[in-house]
């Protein structure tokens, strides 16, 4: 608990001093003041996040979280057997996996952690052991875990950021792998958004319109009898959430406190989005949006976060792939604040002088 | 004219049989089908660009037309000086521009065609001579070009490509430099969509709300003056067009000839995609908007080409800016499609074989 304490009170508002100074340069970049639309707007944040007027964007990471939920098997609403998670977490280690390829396209390194996998697996040493059970429980039920347990979610995902940072750790992408992870995901949106799960409930990696029916009823009975308390994230976490949900969570908070921006991937990873800034009264400027995830709902979540993700491509793959573009464009942001020659420099006529 | 004949009986309907492998192969990957959207949507298409079903995207390049306008001097509705133009093009050489710092993150060469910069200027080896006129003639009084010139527009565009492929040219990004050119964009646009100009006129970089009625009131006198015959594209390049639209138009007839997927950048690339649209009708395939332009009335001509951009993020520079984030994306889902492993390599459990 201290760990997570300290890193609550470690997050502060962006360094207003150090956008202002990227504000100005982008005035005197040689193109028409805002012509780079959403870009000028990402390098001043990140200029506020890194606390430097010329941000740095070098050592980038994708962090993705596994864990699984019994809850989807128990009561029959899975697109998928469980043992796909271990065997992708072993695909994404041997360089297989869509967030690999999409990582690899942004220069980022991909750090996977086990939060939870339920699946036994031969785990490689590569992926961090922050595991805190074999699997959420089955929230219709009761909740996924203890109040303890979504503590240590937590902790695990600020560990897990905190580990990297001496290789270097300029910008993060958070993202998850965990069959069945839709479906408490819907569960934190509608508690948060408001919304009816209906509204929020979709078919996942893909279920029919009948276990859709089946999906939302579950979700409604995982809010009925967990009752969560939304003022409180921790008990939201513990009742309705899961390992890998509390992990990114975590990872959200951590590289906040320590001035890292992060790329928030799809739906799942912004229901931890949800509970982050639940958490956190500092942390929204810190998480970017990176796509508008094609899973019913999202939209709900992004709103509630008062954000427009970057991209909106149809993805609804998770793992961090969204992530890994959105990456790729907080780069480009940054590459063109710095690169771009000022008016002076170039011999360019600064028509907003004349 | 041998030459644009040529290169338009060189477009082929793309490869259908490279399509459907390229389909197949990314229901066999490690992830539910479909679940990277539009990424697979891509693949596939630049797939049967390229005619084989594992495209590749190595070698990239950004090609950025300049040329002037003299209608917005001469009836002053400009946004800027003139001499900005040549200005822009020795920042461009110098590596200080805002497409230099995209084009670097994209992995892509810039190169840059000079189709008629009217300011001197002292032009390096680099930048290619394609040379039609001393900038476009008042488009409000007249012609912006003879017949002659409109063809060796287009042929100084298809030149500029096919000099570059032995260089290696997997993918284009085709953009723009040249003060003045939303105005005969915006009279392409018109014409073509049939939306009222006022509909299609924005402020460019940047010009007041009276200057932009005044700009209106050019564009339809330069469509009285002129009375472009829109189903003769020349003709309509001849009347209302430039010298780098031009030059575009015919970069992406080139491209589009050798199996060279075609990213077009904003509002005055469009255009010229209109115009390429028009001078072939198996075009349309090969060319793919990367972004959903800031300058108004962008959405008409985009719905126009039946296509959705890839991003929409506000963006109004030009240069092949956009066109820089866009090939990233083109080629990040190349990479999808190609560095997934399947399920069978991965040892992953296929869901839709259960």
């Amino acid at each position: 608990m201290d760990l997570l304490k300290k890193t609550l009170a470690d997050i502060k508002p962006l360094d207003e001093k150090a956008m202002d100074k990227a504000r100005e340069r982008q005035y005197k970049l040689t193109k028409p003041p805002g012509s780079l639309g959403r870009l000028e707007d990402l390098s001043i944040i990140i200029a506020g996040i890194q606390r430097q007027a010329l941000p740095e964007i070098k050592n980038k990471a994708i962090f993705t979280f596994a864990g699984d939920h019994h809850v989807v098997f128990e009561e029959d609403i899975a697109s998928a057997p469980m043992e796909i998670t271990a065997q992708q977490v072993l695909n994404f280690v041997s360089g297989g996996g869509a967030v690999n390829a999409l990582a690899n396209h942004s220069g980022a390194r991909l750090v996977l952690i086990d939060m939870g996998v339920a699946t036994p697996y031969d785990r490689p040493d590569s992926v961090k052991d922050k595991r805190v059970g074999k699997g959420a429980s089955n929230i219709s039920r009761g909740p996924a875990m203890t109040r303890l347990e979504a503590v240590k979610a937590l902790e695990g995902g600020i560990e897990s950021v905190l580990e990297e940072i001496g290789i270097g750790l300029d910008i993060i992408g958070v993202g998850e792998m965990g069959i069945g992870n839709t479906t408490p995901a819907s569960a934190i949106y509608a508690l948060y958004t408001g919304a009816d799960p209906e509204e929020v409930t979709g078919p996942g990696a893909g279920i029919d319109d009948e276990t859709i029916k089946r999906k939302i009823e579950v979700i409604r009975k995982a809010l009925d009898v967990n009752k969560p308390d939304k003022t409180d994230p921790i008990d939201v976490l513990a009742k309705i959430g899961g390992f890998e949900i509390g992990g990114m969570a975590g990872a959200m908070l951590a590289a906040a406190s320590k001035g890292i921006p992060v790329v928030v991937d799809g739906f799942i990873s912004t229901a931890a989005a949800l509970l982050a800034d639940q958490l956190s009264p500092e942390i929204s400027p810190y998480l970017i949006l990176s796509h508008h995830s094609a899973e019913r709902g999202y939209g709900h979540a992004a709103g509630f976060m008062k954000q427009k993700p970057l991209l909106d491509l149809g993805l609804r793959l998770g793992e961090g792939t969204g992530a890994a573009l959105g990456i790729s464009l907080c780069e480009a942001a940054v590459r063109a604040l710095k690169e771009i020659r000022t008016f002076d420099q170039a011999g360019v006529t600064d028509v907003t002088e004349l």
